[in-house]
């Protein structure tokens, strides 16, 4: 039997408790918010959540049998939870940033061995003990940053061996790490060189091959797809999703990123949980996710690192579609951890509303991977992730941007951070 | 006599050394880089810097008199400078963030008493005590994120003893606070609401009475205004600047931020150290500040913050205007303070190569605040202003964006980080 825990002094204490499915609309406001707030945890879960003044009538007489915690007039949220992340990859591929930079071209950073190609073939050569600890040190990062819950997919392989690598140092970092890891199969990431020109011979592959032995070890709980002009069709798409539900696997898509390609429409039809980047969704797709309940999972920071005008998100959530955000981590268009950062730019970029961030990064976000009962808000009966920002109020965590104001990080009760 | 210090083992060891002025055009790639570097400090400054193997010839048979921190194949920088900041200032504006953000206009702020006059009405109303106090946590923030000089403006108070009042907080944090602080004059932040409609009036007031007593109390080393339409003319930012050159003041000059007015190349004209911001600085007025040596401070989180077109840092980089980078840190603009965003913003926003933009944030900001004999670089007979960073080499420190990647600050040999 562990010591109760007692987080007891918030100057705010966001909850976002409340509410079934993931939040729309005005519900991407509520952020069920407690002043001079108070949790009590016992055994890594949480028991009751009120104002401290609540808290000390109901368990005042065993607070010294408790680990307590004084937030002192700090803001205390939720563990932020990541919904779509490649971190297990092999390589770094800063030199090409520099390259891009000094003014090389995509051809010579291509010649030069650059590219997704690039991190595929260093992931394919690493050996499972190395992606591990690499992986290791990105989820000890997104923990800094106060994320407690993170997807992963695999997709650096795009081939069966080195996919199923992906996925098993995944599964033993779940093991072994604090962060909670939802593992993604995505096989259809990229074209392999091999596969160039005939598509649908690795379209058969992924469907015939690669998803059966996916399913078979347990290893993924999503399977996600590279719907984009000169990438895969729509039509390709929903082979290889229907294919994956028919295997357990729940769909996501990452849709019209580039081009406007039907991306966001194929996420209604097949009952996506949710459809990634959205840069260039159309206003009918848009329309379609809303009466589907697909959750547009919005990457703002990957915009800003390509130089794009980031996804409507303010549009969408007015539209009706559910709204989670996620940093994207990957060496190619999105080298960083720091959901934080990733709010700040919700608010700087896409509009939303310091409340509407947050909801994005914990509760909507925690639908988007499946970890709604477990995860994502502050609630009796769920996890005890928890996080202690150094700023007064939700307000300051995206008006102060840029900053990573994590004061403190809890894991299923146990302080990580 | 203070212990010796030996920080040994860099991986890369940034030293940016040799030349006199600015860094320009090619000269802003030079990093001075040493492979497996080591640093040797007595008394607060740098008395020797070269690889390890050197260094323990050197100075090995005193080691152990010495404190030795093993940088364990990490990088080494010397302390970030912020060449440009309006870091004393009262109250917070996160409120009006949010309401923004809700939708409301720049006139429902005004009515709600927002934007730079509220601050002003904070900072007049704000202790001696309460913006020392506010002022010194931002200068802790500073420094958790490399930032071992700065320069700060008044411009709040925009009537005597406020802004006496800023300058005596920076005096005092100056005197206490291990940051180093480069004060600035800036009474012509804005028209105050006074002197609206007779801005002239308020400009001799300036001239007349401010600066006269700002250099009377030795309390500035600049004199900035902000020379915009609708704020002052070049006519008008002219004179303030000639009157500030009388008293000893070198001219600083917020340029061309929101319509091309001819900023860059007053700069030129009466001799700035530095022009600020330049987003929209014409071709002409580039040429100019090039031939003429004025540094071009640019303030690429600004304009993240404001959804504006970051200015032209790489055109400027090739039209040979020596280039540095700061955060602006203001509470209406730019509420951080954040010199690691703004060099990874350098990179995205500006397209600066991971060399330019840390030449940008140390040699160059320290010419453009006249720190250039004392800091800037690690170089025998500087500060010991030394930063490790958490990465390999000085391309992912740029490339893993978003992430504050200190390890390790010493102040003038002290470890306060
Ligand atoms: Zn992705
Ligand atoms: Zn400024």
């Amino acid at each position: 039997m562990r010591r109760p825990l007692w987080i007891k002094h918030a100057a705010q204490l966001v909850t976002v408790a409340g509410g079934k499915g993931p939040r729309i609309g005005a519900e991407m406001s509520e952020l069920g918010l407690i002043e001079d707030g108070s949790v009590w945890v016992e055994n890594g879960e949480i028991k009751a959540v009120g104002t401290t003044a609540e808290l000390e009538a109901q368990f005042g007489e065993w607070a010294e049998d408790a680990d307590v915690y004084e937030a002192k007039g700090r803001l205390v949220t939720p563990g932020l939870i990541d919904p779509h992340t490649h971190f297990v990859y092999g390589g770094s591929r800063e030199k090409e940033f520099e390259m891009r930079l000094e003014g090389a071209s995509y051809m010579d950073i291509m010649n030069a061995g650059g590219g997704i190609h690039a991190t595929a073939r260093m992931t394919r050569k690493a050996t499972e003990e190395e992606l591990y600890r690499q992986a290791e040190r990105r989820l000890d990062s997104f923990l800094r940053h106060g994320v407690t819950t993170v997807e992963g997919k695999s997709g650096y392989g795009m081939e069966l061996q080195t996919e199923l690598k992906q996925l098993n140092v995944m599964k033993q970092l779940n093991e072994r790490h604090p962060v909670d890891i939802i593992p993604t199969f995505m096989g259809a990431h990229a074209v392999p060189p091999e596969f160039k020109g005939r598509e649908d011979d690795f379209v058969r592959l992924i469907i015939d091959e690669m998803i059966p032995a996916v399913a078979a070890d347990q290893l993924a709980v999503f399977n996600d797809v590279f719907c984009e002009v000169g990438v895969y069709t729509p039509e390709q798409s929903r082979r290889i999703l229907e294919a994956g539900k028919r295997h357990g696997l729940a769909p996501k898509i990452h849709a019209d990123e580039i081009e406007p390609y039907g991306g966001a429409e194929l996420a209604a039809e097949v009952g996506a949980v949710s459809a990634e980047h959205l840069l260039k969704a159309s206003v009918e797709g848009i329309r379609q996710m809303a009466a589907a309940g697909v959750i547009a999972c919005l990457l703002p920071a990957t915009a800003l690192y390509l130089r794009e005008e980031a996804a409507q998100g303010r549009e969408m959530i007015d539209a009706g579609v559910p709204v989670a955000i996620s940093t994207d981590c990957n060496p190619g268009s999105s080298p960083t951890t720091s959901m934080p950062l990733v709010m700040n730019l919700a608010c700087i970029s896409m509009r939303m509303t310091p409340a509407e961030a947050l909801v994005a990064a914990t509760i909507n976000a925690a639908h988007a991977i499946g970890m709604q009962d477990k995860a994502g808000s502050i609630e009796p009966g769920k996890q005890a992730d928890l996080v202690i920002w150094n700023v007064e109020n939700y307000q300051e965590l995206q008006y102060l941007f840029g900053i990573n104001h994590v004061g403190a990080v809890w894991k299923k009760g146990e302080k990580v951070i």
